[in-house]
């Protein structure tokens, strides 16, 4: 008997899975501790891109989907896409639209980030985002073809091909929402600047308020004009180790994002 | 009968001018508020920027010269020169050296930052150092030969001028040290690295810890490779509106810098 793709079977976590709250609507995720599990720089990304009524969004390297599903919960935008090149995290990311019934509002396609000039029509989201890779390929990696090293080393895709595919599926002044390694900051302006998108937003994210930081959040605009704000940084911690307002905001606040 | 330069009379200051602590090794600095009198930008940079023993530093753009004498009095360098265009504010700069009787550690030079080519051999200094005017020029200034106006904007020079004229002083590998307004921190990171100097670390100053960055300090390394560093966000006040101890101790704390 074909089992259907929403029944029960398919949607029961297999093997390693395992299936998390994501305190937003009621919304669950599947995901494989083995593989990759999303962290607290997915749900700053969500807090920090801003979709309005009715637009579309396109999350590169969408991995489980996590960027679309919660920015499906948290903003009014009309339509989700997740691009992703793994099929395991294809399987994983639409079983969990599957899961929270909103099969209706997100896809998850399978491909290339390379190759969104080729997917995608030029200029067909307001919106894009991506959580890429943080760490520059440089070789020897024993497990490259793994799950988790995909996810955090540049082996399938670099920083610039992400700008790049983000620049190619934006409308003009449409926005991309990055979150990325401080470290790699000097590289995100440079290359966003050159190939067609002007940094226009950015917020450092520190543990504590005496720690380095370890995060960034970027708002880069296609063809924006040159001028750059810097948000006051987030605290994620507490002296006393607990979050601080505003992540406690992020993680567990309601109510859609409006303009 | 001629009067020599470092005689009282030439070091009394003169019509508006007046002469200000600077809470080091007991020196002073001559100052006209008509004109313009150094900030907290001033005292910012002297503290992030690192100088060794026995180094030479260039500080571009140096106004009355605060910088080399805050850095001549905090670190070990053996020589510190000040470039400035204004003939008011090298008049000034230069009294003020004698009044501290460091003649023979300062030198003031009159000149263009554009032209620093000529001025200045290729790979001569270790360190540079720069507050340069934070503003675009975009027309309408009413006074745009006035002191304080050529210090706030760039009428004179650009921000890739004096990214181009550190660049051109420096050896192999030495540092850059600027501050500057956040929202110029994408032109900075991008100009550094297409003129040849990769930008090394940075941090943002904030007001408050609630508020948004109003400077950024930023160190930038001929030649050097990618990758930047993040410092901690610098805060000014308490929320009584007290400095917070490191600012007083960027202020008022002693003892040379060494590495």
């Amino acid at each position: 008997m074909k089992i259907r793709k929403n029944s029960i079977k398919y949607l029961t976590p297999m093997k390693n899975e395992r299936i998390d709250d994501l305190h937003r609507n009621g919304y669950r995720i599947i995901q494989d501790p083995d593989k990759f599990c999303f962290g607290m720089d997915a749900v700053l990304l969500s807090g920090f891109a801003k979709v309005k009524k009715g637009e579309h969004v396109l999350d590169l390297g969408t991995g489980t989907g996590i960027i679309p599903i919660l920015l499906e919960a948290k903003t009014e935008g009309a339509y989700f896409e997740g691009l992703e090149i793994q099929s395991d995290c294809v399987d994983l990311a639409r079983r969990s639209v599957e899961l929270n019934e909103i099969a209706g509002k997100i896809s998850i396609r399978q491909g290339d980030i390379k190759d969104a000039a080729s997917i995608y029509e030029a200029n067909s989201f307001h919106v894009a985002t991506a959580n890429p890779p943080y760490m520059n390929s440089g070789g020897g990696l024993i497990n490259a073809d793994a799950p988790r090293a995909i996810a955090r080393h540049e082996l399938l895709c670099s920083l610039e091909d992400v700008i790049r595919a983000a620049c190619w599926v934006l409308k003009p002044k449409g926005r991309f929402y990055m979150v990325h390694r401080p470290h790699r900051l000097a590289d995100i302006f440079y290359h966003m600047r050159r190939l067609g998108m002007e940094p226009k937003t950015f917020r450092l994210v520190q543990p504590y308020i005496d720690k380095e930081p370890n995060m960034v959040l970027v708002e880069g605009v296609k063809n924006g004009n040159p001028m750059i704000k810097a948000l006051p940084v987030l605290v994620v911690y507490q002296k006393d180790g607990s979050y601080t307002e505003e992540i406690q905001r992020i993680y567990y606040g309601d109510g859609k994002y409006v303009e």
